[in-house]
């Protein structure tokens, strides 16, 4: 089987079910995981896999439709946005590598560029510059401000023209390792706990490095909720990081009551509780019987 | 994906190699995982899936080659058997049922009668009588006594006729749920704690009813092992047999310092885990990437 990679395209149309059913279905040749609208953002996250030539084409097939369709000069949402398809990460999964995810990010870049003229930024582990590693720089000024941006020697896009794409603004297209989002319910509707102990366990604050929280209130259950994004989930385990959130939340006297893992769960995560907490020896992902099942019918 | 089974076969040669590479590789169309030989039983495991189809094909093609390659009369090994090709279960994997798995074990016992005329006992979950559900009673008097026993009423064979193989015997064909062979290493030299804690665990003497366990030294590490066959993996999950040990250790002071799983470890193993232990909510299979992207594919 071709190596994997995960494509998490986010373009400016949160509102209309037909621009983003055109959308989703211009990615042909890939396996759609997950797709996300909102409306309020006005933006939708549409997530899917397959091998780097078809991740990559898919991208530029939904990027030329969204030319089509989207308008930026009449788009208004709560969520930053420079672009008609505003950010493309490619993740590698399995055995495929950052450096071919980087690749993937480079060729899209540069058929953006020349076949559909729009400015493209390189963006965290593709940047060309240290100042263009954090999306948030990349994509500070937003649509409104792109022009400006891309008269500035520091800000030249590193494909396409350095003037905004009339219609469609600049996209920012990335690499980066597979992030999951993790939520640590407790047993307290108080929410200044899950707050204080979202301090304890972040970067931000002191906490662990590849861990940001926020403290937040899930009404539907009347109960408070660390919510995470850990950021290098390989490096980071969710042990880890549960199992240091259950120590915070013994200095309140509060139980853990539950977890969840928004999205796909990487075996990864499953083989580190195994061996952590079963204390399995010698456990690697062919051991696992559906792996060898799987993969063997490929 | 068509429904995969597993066939963990059972043949009589164990030391000649040019034997069991040719009875090997007579199993086309299937995945082997595992071949597993030992001398001094003079016997052979060879493990692989497939589809219905094709693992009783293979085991069709495995034992009309050795039907070809081996005399019992001149068979000699520590182990009990009956047969050339002594033992052949059949396992449902996934979505695969039991009776399916029953399935494959009639059709393949119907084909070994029909076509090469060697006696079939059904055994375990295809077992056509309750004395029959038990491998050692079906195999009692092993090869040697195989002729006063299929004349007997009581031991008329499933399929094929009432008389041995001249060379070959006779065959168990069966269907089982998935076993997971677990061992649990503790922090002590002392075997006599070993086997104090299997006799708690253990169904035989009052313990959990999936669990067969035995105290036994592990030289090479110099530590006392509990080692176990969780006989249905899916009911009595692996955390619950871990925290059990762990329990019971605790009686001597000693900790629990590893496992180990013989063979490949089900997802479902792992999916108990990360329940139990990271406490994760509405975990299925089908939110393990992995699963999504292996599957998907094929």
């Amino acid at each position: 089987m071709a190596k994997q990679f995960e494509c998490a395209l986010n373009f400016s149309e949160g509102k209309s079910q037909q621009v983003i059913r055109a959308l989703v279905q211009a990615a042909r040749g890939v396996t759609v995981l997950n797709v996300a609208s909102d409306p309020d953002h006005n933006r939708t996250v549409v997530t899917y896999v397959g091998s780097a030539e078809a991740t990559v084409a898919a991208a530029f097939q939904i990027t030329a439709k969204a030319v089509e369709l989207i308008d930026m000069n009449s788009h208004r949402g709560a969520h930053p946005r420079m672009g008609a398809v505003d950010v493309v990460p490619f993740v590698p999964l399995g055995a495929a590598t950052m450096d071919e995810a980087i690749n993937c990010a480079r060729q899209l870049g540069q058929r953006l560029g020349d076949e559909l003229q729009i400015p493209v930024y390189l963006y965290e582990e593709a940047a060309s510059s240290p100042q263009r590693k954090n999306l948030a720089n990349v994509r500070r000024g937003e649509f409104e401000g792109l022009g400006a941006k891309l008269a500035d020697p520091l800000w030249r896009p590193d494909f396409g023209p350095a003037h905004p794409h009339p219609t469609a603004g600049a996209t920012a297209v990335g690499a980066r390792i597979y992030l999951v989002a993790y939520n640590v319910n407790l047993g307290t509707s108080d929410v200044a706990i899950a707050q204080a102990i979202a301090r304890t366990v972040r970067a931000k604050t002191g906490g662990l490095q590849d861990v940001k929280a926020l403290g937040v209130m899930i009404q539907a259950r009347n109960l408070a909720q660390v919510s995470m994004n850990v950021v290098n989930p390989f490096r980071t385990p969710l042990y880890r990081v549960l199992e240091t959130v259950r120590m915070e939340a013994k200095l309140y006297g509060i139980p853990v009551v539950g977890s969840e893992v928004v999205g796909l769960i990487p075996l990864s995560v499953l083989l580190d509780a195994a061996r952590y907490y079963l204390q399995i020896e010698d456990l690697t992902e062919d051991r696992v019987l559906e792996s060898r099942l799987w993969k063997d019918k490929t």
